[in-house]
This record gives C-alpha cells, sequence and structure tokens, in this order.
C-alpha cells in the first residue's frame, strides 16, 4: 500500500517548477563535484572559482540541457555532463564581463563581483580555468560514442568563441554609444547570448537517441528563437526590475549608453516582441509533439520571468 | 640525373634548424589559416587574435610537438593540427599574462602587447577566444580514431586549466615578494610552464603509433625534465639577456620581485642546474634509440637558446 520512493506526487510527472529546481539542484550539487575543492593547490583559484560558480544562478542554460534531452530519451547523467559543462562556459563569461575593463559590474547574484571579493588576477584566472574545466569535464566522460562527443566538444567551443558569445560580446563593446538598428542588435544578441542557449539546446538534443534533419533544422529554429527572447526579455528586465530583485546592477546597459530592445524599440513595444517571440519559438516545436512539453513550458518560464 | 624535388641538401634528414625552420613555418602558415580573417565580423576581435598569434614566435611547443611525433611515426597533418591548438593555447596565455592585472607588460616578441596596441577589453576577449578556437580545431579535425582524440582534448584541457597553466599563475601570483624554497618554485614552474610542454610532447607522440606503458612513462619523464629545464633557462635569460634581444621586458622578474631560479641559486649554480636537467632529460629518451633524435636536438637547442 505504500507509495514507492520518490515518486513524484504528479501521478504523471512532477510539475514544471518542481521538475526545473530538481534539474537545478542535480546540477548545482554535480557542479560542486567538478569544481576542484577550495583545499587544492592553488587554493585561492580554486575557492574564487567554487565562489563564481555556486551562487545560486538561475540555471537556465542547464534547465535548457535537460528540457531538449526529452526529445531524445536522452539519459541523465549524460546531461548533468553537459548542462555542467555549458555552465561553465556562462560562468567564466559573466567572470570576465564584469571585470573593470569590461562591464565594470560589483554585484552578480546578489553578491559582490568576483575580482571584487578576491582580485582582477584572480578573477581573471577563474574564467580562463572554467573554460579549460568544460572541456576537460566534457571530453572525459564516456557516452559510448566519442564521434558525436568530438562534434559536441566542436559545437560547444564554437559557440563560446570569437564567432559565437567572445564574439557577441566583442560587438557589444564597439556599439557603445553608436545607434544600432534592429538587425544589428539582433547579430549582436544571436552571438552574445544567442550562441550559448542554441548550443545548450542542441547539446541537450545530442545527448540522446539520433535526430532527424528535419528535426535537427526544428530544434535549431526553437533555439535560435529562444536565444533572441531571452535576451528581449533580458532588456525589459534590465530597466523595469530592482537591483535587489535581479541581483546584478539594474539600469546599467541604459547608463552605459548601450543598444538594448528597449532604448530602440521602447518599452512597450519591446514587451510585444517578448510575445511575438514566444510565439514563433513555439511552432517549430510541433515537429517533436508531447516530448517538446518541457522546453514549452521552459520557453513560458522565460518570457514571463521577473529576474 | 635529376635530384627529385623537395630533397633536403642532408641525404638522410634535413639538418636540425633547417628541420625547425620548416615546421615553425609549416606552423605559421596553418594558424593563419585556423585563425579567422580580420574582414570576418567581429572585425577589431579577429584583427587582434592574428596580431597576438601571429608575430613569429619561437614556436617552442609546436616543435615540440613534431619532434615526439617522430617516435610514433605520427602523420604531419595530424601534428599541424594538435601544434596549432598547443600554440593558441600558449598564445592566450600570453596575452592574458601580459595584461595589467597580471604582469602588465607592453612588450612582447617586439612589439607592443595585445592590449597597449588594441585596448584591455578586447584583449581579455582575444585570450578567452584564442581558448575556444584551441579546443574548436582539436574537435573538428578527423584522427580517424575518435576515442584517441577525445583524450587528447581532455590532456589539453587539463594542462591549461587550473590543475595546470593557469594554477600556475595563480601560484605566481601568490608567490610574489615571498620567499619560495626550491620544491615550492619547481611546483609553480611544473604548472605555469611545464604542464602545456609536457603537454605537447604527450599530444605529438599520441598521434601516431601507440606507445607501451614504458615508452609513454620515459616520455613523460622526458617531458617533466624539459620543461623545468625551458624555465630555468627562461629564468637565466631574463636577468643575462637584453630586451631587444628577447623581444620582452627583459629583467621583469626580479624587478617584480618573484622568485626565480637565479634569484634563489645564483646565476652560476642555475647555469649548472640546467646543465644537469638536460642530462636528466635526455636519460628516458634512450628507451627510443634513433627515433628520439629530434627530441635530442631540441633539448639542446633549448639549454642553448640566447632569446
Amino acid at each position: 500500500m505504500s507509495q514507492p520512493p520518490l515518486r513524484p506526487a504528479d501521478p504523471v510527472r512532477p510539475s514544471f517548477p518542481d521538475w526545473m529546481q530538481g534539474v537545478q539542484a542535480q546540477v548545482d550539487a554535480a557542479l560542486a563535484r567538478y569544481l576542484p575543492p577550495g583545499e587544492a593547490i592553488p587554493g585561492r583559484l580554486h575557492q574564487a572559482m567554487r565562489y563564481a560558480t555556486l551562487s545560486g544562478g538561475k540555471r537556465v542554460r542547464p534547465v535548457l540541457v535537460f528540457a531538449a534531452g526529452v526529445l531524445t530519451d536522452s539519459a541523465s547523467e549524460r546531461l548533468e555532463v553537459v548542462a555542467c559543462a555549458v555552465e561553465l562556459i556562462h560562468s567564466y563569461s559573466l567572470v570576465h564581463d564584469d571585470l573593470p575593463c569590461m562591464d565594470d559590474d560589483v554585484l552578480r547574484r546578489g553578491r559582490p563581483t568576483c575580482h571584487v571579493e578576491y582580485d582582477q588576477a584572480t578573477a581573471l584566472l577563474v574564467g580562463d580555468s572554467l573554460q579549460s574545466l568544460a572541456f576537460e569535464i566534457l571530453a572525459r566522460a564516456d557516452f559510448g560514442d566519442s564521434r558525436r562527443q568530438l562534434e559536441m566538444v566542436r559545437l560547444l567551443a564554437r559557440a563560446s568563441g570569437s564567432c559565437g558569445m567572445a564574439g557577441g560580446q566583442a560587438i557589444d563593446l564597439e556599439a557603445v554609444g553608436q545607434p544600432l538598428n534592429q538587425p544589428e542588435l539582433e547579430l549582436m544578441h544571436a552571438l552574445k547570448t544567442g550562441a550559448l542557449i542554441r548550443a545548450a539546446v542542441l547539446l541537450g538534443a545530442l545527448c540522446g537517441t539520433a535526430l532527424t534533419t528535419t528535426e535537427r533544422d526544428a530544434l535549431d529554429r526553437f533555439a535560435k528563437r529562444a536565444g533572441l527572447l531571452f535576451q528581449v526579455v533580458d532588456d525589459i528586465l534590465d530597466c523595469t526590475a530592482s537591483t535587489a530583485t535581479l541581483g546584478k546592477t539594474a539600469g546599467k546597459d541604459a547608463a552605459a549608453e548601450k543598444p538594448t530592445y528597449v532604448s530602440l524599440l521602447g518599452l512597450q513595444r519591446a514587451r510585444e516582441l517578448a510575445a511575438e517571440l514566444r510565439q514563433q519559438a513555439l511552432v517549430p516545436l510541433a515537429t517533436f509533439g508531447e516530448r517538446s512539453q518541457r522546453l514549452v513550458q521552459l520557453t513560458d518560464f522565460i518570457t514571463q520571468r521577473r529576474f
């Protein structure tokens, strides 16, 4: 008569918030294992790597990895590795972006940024080391299909580098004080935020059964629109939410005269754009039917998030 | 009666200087192909990546890759990929090390450092992007043995990160103004310089036929000693050669009160140590007989270099 242990309250599957929380907890625990212990030499560097990464981020990219993994019946252990690798790349980018020579920010996830808590040189090495660690754990795991695993390393590296995330950051730097039009802004964000979000989705799906070309194309269209959606919402929050809610300095983009969707389109039109992008992102998911439920829920979560 | 084209003057093989020059030219040409063109968006970032990397370095690590490749009859195309990946990691580390928050240097390879020629934010992104590119090209190549290729990605990532090169840099930071003893100094250098030199040797050998456990152990012993030798010679040159000869600021370590082999042992004893390390490095190479000739020649070159 007793329930089997760990059975979710929902008879079919846990609710989205419960499921997401489970993924976040799993990824946090895995990151804590993958990061070298704070006592291991060099201690200060390892402590700073843990400080920067184990600080209760939203783990949006890991949740995307797991949600995309549902499409291809991916094993949780593989998704965990991939989710951690993607999050380590994201974490490194935050540490470097916050440095004085970049965005010069002092607050991240409600705490002093890494270079404020430690020092700039350490923060530089933290970012460098987190990037190396991402590729190390992705290459170290045994997925039983080395060829596909190599493809995953290549995909993550491409998404991180000068034709991906770092490239978007470079365009952002050049754009300060310059009037960008919407296509230019979209190119910047397609790289700066979009590339890693797209990689998270594709990598999650690559953990399981093979996708058909049609499915892969559909997933790619979803991923690109979801990445743009995430950034539009980020821009809206930057100008509407408080620093306390965001855990990072609010209103920074406007203050720095950085082009944003809000500065370009105004708040009302930016909100309409977010709603349109949500709709557009969901269209290609129809290819996957019921299996895309987590991605649909996550898209709604991204659209409605308040922090 | 005519000689076949491209046949070296030496009837058996080119002389060491000619061979090394050939490797350097091949790697320089390959790096120029692997780095995105300066016109590709974001142009400034790509130009800065090329500026930092295509600047006539000695390419010691690529030459080590090729010299170790001789041991296992490795194909030149594979060695080229691996050599470029290792050199991109080295190049990224130089760009970041030169930043004001680290060594704050203005001269590298006889030219302004990357952040002086461009700016700090760009230099930060240059280093980040060069690291990603290293893993991208290593994962993208088709070596016909994906499992071993993954092992190579893992090895390079490990050598680069907080338990390798970046970790050594962190120990170096903590050591400024502190008296280190010789074992502590060796640990620092085993990571800071040694880890990537060791990786270059092992990765070169991994491009060809499989090594026995005995051979791999012997090669690892050589690699560790060669890495230490390289650093001891570097310390000697830092205090004996001119800025013009080195192409980077001479005497910096002493000025920064950084512990070096010369500050610890004095110049005479440091020179004796270099000679001893050269001998010790050559011992395990006996396992490989004639095939280790390039590594022997390279060890002598490292010991005798004047810049």
